[in-house]
This record gives structure tokens, sequence and C-alpha cells, in this order.
């Protein structure tokens, strides 16, 4: 017995994710290529069958956009939506705008792995009032003392999972097909709780931009098939090869 | 004392304006042109500091994206939405598809106005299973009896009082710059509604497309200034006669 059908789609190349930047909260635009991979995830949507019914997006112009021309693509631009800042990507901290490359230059290689891989160290805080903080953003005024300065994994775990249980599983429980459209990191949180991935493993799984991953689930909301489905399976294997070469 | 303040965006040129073509609830996209004046609509936004807190759209992909580009322009992308039928443009019955010129040449003057600006008189019934109804669209699978066949402008101003009502008055009355981006006769029924605007008067006035309308409404949901005010007054007067000799 299967609840609704829950389906993941990471945003599309930013134009930061272009210029190898690290961009956490900063709100950049999709690229040209990025606006290409969301509406080719709309066409995936649609000749899978699979609908989405309700949206749930993060409070970043990436995913957002994302979402719109999928959407769009998919004939279901007319769903309800609901968007949370607890979607969005990882706060990159004091990375927030720094060149990836430059950093591992600047950093090591062990520094730069343990900022981008580990489960539990964050980057650096992110200095109140500098060029990249969300400190004035009137999206984030109600959060108060909770707007993070900076998020490892393990953070992006704990703020995610409560909007999961009071949002999104409602949602599937009525049957409804689902469609998450989020970040990397949002979506790994999510992935890990889904699939069970340990603290460990979770560092080697990457996500690809702009490919649905279906996820049917039983009724204690595991995963009928660990892992999901890409609704194009050898296009997520060629892009998650890319993911993991990213900043080299 | 003022509530909160009300923005109407009626959404830019889809591609059927520009064919000249009746369009009611068939869902075509905008124009280039469209896509243009949704994206000044929020520059406008932007410019005036008039940031909406909330989005009320139709279920029409024209209006969807209105405010989609519009918002985006204004950054505030982000805004929670709500959408619902009940904003939708007037069902355009049996005349959907067809040529508003070739229409006025074979039903004469008369008949043609009656259609395009009578208040209690629809055009004749869309058939069922017909090219351009909507029976099998599953967004109003829910509407059951209540889908329309044909409208008039009574008939949208029934249908979208109880969803002012409802959803958007409360909104207002917590303060909120509320945004609805619709269609010219839902707009038209909303803005007969505020300003007491007769059965008879209501034939003359037209919404141009893409220039913000802005209502601050006092306790009574009143306008403070009969007509609101257009962001950018000048084009919206040009606009207004344009939309005036539509069909010549």
């Amino acid at each position: 017995m299967s609840v609704g059908t829950l389906v993941l789609l990471r945003h599309g190349e930013s134009t930061w994710n272009a210029e190898n930047l690290f961009t956490g909260w900063v709100d950049v635009p999709l690229s040209e290529k990025g606006e290409k991979e969301a509406r080719r995830g709309g066409h995936l949507l649609r000749e899978a069958g699979v609908l989405p019914e309700i949206l749930h997006t993060s409070l970043m112009r990436r995913a957002i956009m994302t979402a719109n021309l999928a959407l769009d693509a998919a004939d279901r631009h007319w769903i309800p939506v609901k968007r949370d800042w607890r979607l969005n990507e990882r706060h990159y901290g004091a990375l927030q705008g720094k060149n990836k490359k430059q950093t591992l230059e600047e950093f090591g290689e062990e520094q730069f792995m343990l900022w981008r891989r580990s489960y539990d160290t964050p980057p650096p805080p992110i200095a109140p009032g500098s060029e990249f903080s969300q400190d004035t953003d009137p999206r984030y005024a109600g959060l108060g003392p909770d707007l993070p300065l900076t998020e490892c994994l393990l953070d992006v775990v704990k703020r995610m999972l409560p909007y999961w249980d009071e949002s999104i599983v409602p949602d599937l429980r009525t049957g409804k097909t689902v469609l998450v459209a989020a970040h990397g990191n949002s979506l790994r949180a999510l992935v890990k709780h889904l699939d069970g991935i340990s603290d460990e493993a979770i560092a080697g799984l990457n996500i690809p931009t702009g490919i649905p991953l279906r996820y049917d689930l039983d009724e204690d909301l595991k995963p009928l098939k660990p892992g999901g489905e890409y609704l194009d399976p050898d296009a997520a294997k060629d892009a998650i090869a890319a993911v993991a070469n990213q900043g080299r």
C-alpha cells in the first residue's frame, strides 16, 4: 500500500554555478542553460505521466523559477504552491560569493572538502551586514535569531525535517503527487532521511540538476524502491559524475 | 484608517490577443510582448515601492506567468500564492477560438457589442467535447455542474465576489499588500464592485494590460480614491483607448 508520489527536482544551473562561485543563500537567477534544464524537467514529467498536484519550493529564485518553467512545460502551472525557507539551500557562511577554485587553492584540499562535504562542520559564519548576508532581506525578517549565518548539512537536516513532517507529509498522505523544487543540499538532506543514509555515506551522494527524481513511498513513508527513480536515468548518471568534479 | 493595499494587474498580451481571437478559458501563453509587459509591470511595482506580500491568481497560464515575471522583476518572487478558478477570465462560450473581426462581420455590430459588453447576455454556450471546451481539463474536474459553458459579466461577478469575500478580504484585513493577477473581465467585475459602478456604466470601463492599478481601501473596503491609481497613468490612458478599439 503506497501513499502519494514524491518528486524531487533540483534547480537548473544558476549564473553562479556557471561562474563556479559558492552561492548558498545568495538569490541568483538561473542561467540560460538552467532555464532549458527546467523546461526539460517539465517535459520529462509530462512524458512520464507524473503530474504534480501540489508544489513545495524554497524562497529562492532559482528553485522558484525552475518550478515555474517545469510546471508550465508540463501543463501543471496552475497547481497550488507552498513556499518555505526551510527548503532553502545550505547557508554557505563566509564562503558565499567566493570562487570555488580559489577557495580550494587558498585553503587546500582537506579544508575545502571538509566545508563542502563534512556532515557537521559548517564554514565560518558570514559577517552581518556584509555584501552576501541576508540580515536585511524582507523574506527572512520573521526568522529573528533562527536566521542562519552558516550551516553544515546536519543543520539543514534539522530545519528541513520539521517542514517535511508538518507540511509535505500531510499532502502525501492525501494521496497527492507532490513536487519539491529545491536545492542540492536541502534535497540531499531529504534523501538522507528517506533512504536512511548514514552521516558518512551522504558525503558521496550527489543529486543532478533538472532531472525529476521520483519516490513512491509506503505507509511508513519509506521508499518502495531505495534511491527512487530518475525520470532520465542515463542523464542522471552522467550529471552525478559531473557534480562530483565541481571545483576542480 | 486604511486596511491593506490592493494591487490589480491584468495579464500582458497573449498570443491570441495578438491574433485577435476570443480567448475566454482557452489557456494560451503570453506573447513576447506580453512577457515584456509583465516584467515592466514588476519594475513599476518596484519603482513605486509597492511590494506585494501575497499573490492571488486565476488558474490560467497568462495570468500566472504575468505574476511570475512581474514578481521576479520586483524581487518579490518568494511571496505566498493562492490560485482560484473564480479569478479566471469570463468564459466566452461558443465564441472561444473565433476571430473577433470575422465575428463582427458575420453577426453585425449590434450582436457583437452585445456579446462583448452586455452585462447580462452571455454568448451561446460552448458544446461539450468541442475543441476549445474545458470539460476534460483536470484543473476544473472538481467543479462538476458549476463548470461554466458560457458567461456574461454578471456571471463573473457572481462567482468572483464570493472569492473576494472569503479569500482576498481576509488578507487585506491583516494589513497586507495584496496583488491580484487576473483578466480583463474578472478585474472589471472586481472594480465594478469596489467603485460601485452601475450595470450600464461598466460597459465603458477598460483595464489596460500590464500596468498595476493600486487601491487603498478604507475599513468598509471602499476605495479612498475612486478608480484607484495606475502606477503609470499616462501609459494607462493610452492603453485604455487602444483596448476600446479591439475588433475594429
